[in-house]
């Protein structure tokens, strides 16, 4: 992997070549060849399996196209990238990026770029290398995309895929910050189509719509960590495109299925926005949007009452949003 | 990893999911959770360097569009994707799919999927994983983007990145089909804004321009593997945007340059047809396109004859492009 694409500008990509090698520098990690290579140590493991997830930010780019604030894009991809696999019981090992724009934008593509880095040194995973492509008369005018893919491993005895999931077990979920990666052409179409726009503030609040849908997508690492060390945690589900239904019937066995406690947890204040300006119906607003639940956790009762009393105050608050339940 | 997107349509969504399944099962290999995984083998490996590579097929998409061919695209990334890390020494393991497209083309992602997977199973590289995303105003109308992540290994004592090479070494070159994946921005301007037409016969030839630039990129893994196994070789170039000298130069140590026999192959007659139709400096020809060269191996003199001489015939056929010399 190079950074180098036919279709770039070379001047302005060597240019922007040298900061990124500077950038990944201080990072510890650098270019690569024509491959980014990572030295994977096998002694911890008998039976590996690497777990691995391509995915993009989606249309929230485009809101941060609107506002002019990159700088979260590249960790909102790099977190949302990191629960998918951490949601299979991995662990994060590194990452690559492709970002392809319409005409390269320097300021843009390091800014994402060292969104990604900083989040990765704080994750301790390390960028290995990535491509940039300038695509005119694909991407719109100033439009671009960002994908990342990442790989992860875990031990195959550990791997998680919700198989033992059974009737009664406590459904657990973590708080998001926003709309996280999903709902954002939704979202954009309610803000556009209305009297609203992206710097009115959100009634009784002083975030401004905005910076409400660029919160950031919260990474659970340490979350997940805390449960598979403690709560023999039988699956996890995040909760992208498809909501909390369409994410955890993913990781219910055959024969089961989801009872949600609709309304027994506080969302964010931009959900009920969207709710009433756009005058969604609620079951779409349940299929498009995480509602405040960025992760859920499936527990044995028995180790839910636990969660509830003594998961560590330094990590996000788990709360009580459902059950599985036979299937009727 | 899912096959799942907020912004794509449910239901031609599903319709998809179902396709890509039974395809991807045919070929035994399956969706997977959040997150693809890959039973990885460390028996055979002492120190393993996982070799990785993200890439898309740049905008060879907009001519498959223009001519609405696109069976080839999915193999033209996968054999780019393979290449570049097979020039690493690495052996491919597993590769993962994201296609962006401004409105979900049920039969677009089906043929870009289908010769991935097609591909894939002649390469040995199985389809772990994807993500479909539809992203209307990012996207120009009807444009989509394909990316693939692949991942690969070699032990740590076979990596290759042409530390090895010194003065006097022998440049062979295996022929390409074509542009593969890169120059077409500029390809497609000289198309569009000439007399000529993608469906414009090539003067002397029976292929349609259209044909022409869609030809497939070549997959060299067989021919690095020979290379490898006899001839010991020193570096691999895979040949991509910055044409030879961009992509050669990457992997000569500092104190040595290159010398091109240009000139002395016979280049595919589509670059002869570019180069006069939009009067395209030499200099720009060299560093947009591959020439008719698409990988570059770097041998000591001796092996280099015995290629010359020995290497099998149903392989593609090595020829001398040029040597490594010590710097001015």
């Amino acid at each position: 992997m190079d950074y180098r694409s036919a279709g770039v500008n070379i001047s302005k990509n060597d240019r922007l070549i040298a900061r990124i090698k500077k950038m990944m520098g201080k990072a510890g990690s650098s270019i690569g060849h024509f491959g980014g290579a990572f030295s994977f140590s096998t002694k911890d493991y008998k039976e590996p399996l690497l777990v691995s997830s391509i995915d993009s930010a989606g249309t929230k780019t485009a809101v941060a196209i609107a506002v002019n604030k990159h700088d979260g894009i590249g960790r909102d991809i790099l977190h949302h990238s990191i629960n998918d696999i951490a949601c299979c019981g991995a662990e994060p090992l590194y990452f690559l990026d492709y970002i392809a724009m319409s005409n390269l934008d320097e300021e843009i593509a390091a800014s994402l770029i060292q969104g990604m880095i900083e989040s990765g040194q704080r994750w301790d995973v390390k960028l290995a290398g990535g491509e940039l492509a300038e695509m005119p008369g694909v991407y719109q005018q100033n439009e671009y995309d960002l994908v990342i893919s990442i790989n992860g491993v875990v031990e195959k005895s550990e791997y998680i895929n919700g198989s033992g999931i059974k009737n009664d077990d406590i459904l657990i979920g973590f708080p998001s910050a926003g709309l996280h990666t999903n709902g954002y052409s939704l979202a954009r179409k309610v803000v556009e189509q209305t009297e609203y726009s992206y710097s009115t503030l959100i009634p009784g609040q002083d975030t401004n719509i905005g910076d409400a849908l660029l919160a950031e997508h919260r990474c659970y690492l340490d979350e997940i960590r805390e449960l598979k060390q403690n709560y023999r945690v039988k699956g996890l589900a995040h909760i992208t495109g498809g909501g909390l239904p369409g994410n955890v019937s993913r990781i219910v066995p055959s024969g089961f299925e989801i009872e949600f406690d609709w309304g027994s947890w506080i969302e964010p204040p931009v959900f009920n926005l969207l709710r009433e300006a756009g005058e969604i119906p609620e079951d779409d607003m349940r299929s498009t949007f995480n509602l405040g639940v960025g992760l859920v956790a499936v527990l044995n009762p028995d180790f839910a009452k636990e969660v509830f009393n003594n998961f560590p105050k330094h990590l996000y608050k788990p709360f009580a949003i459902g059950r599985v339940v036979n299937k009727g």
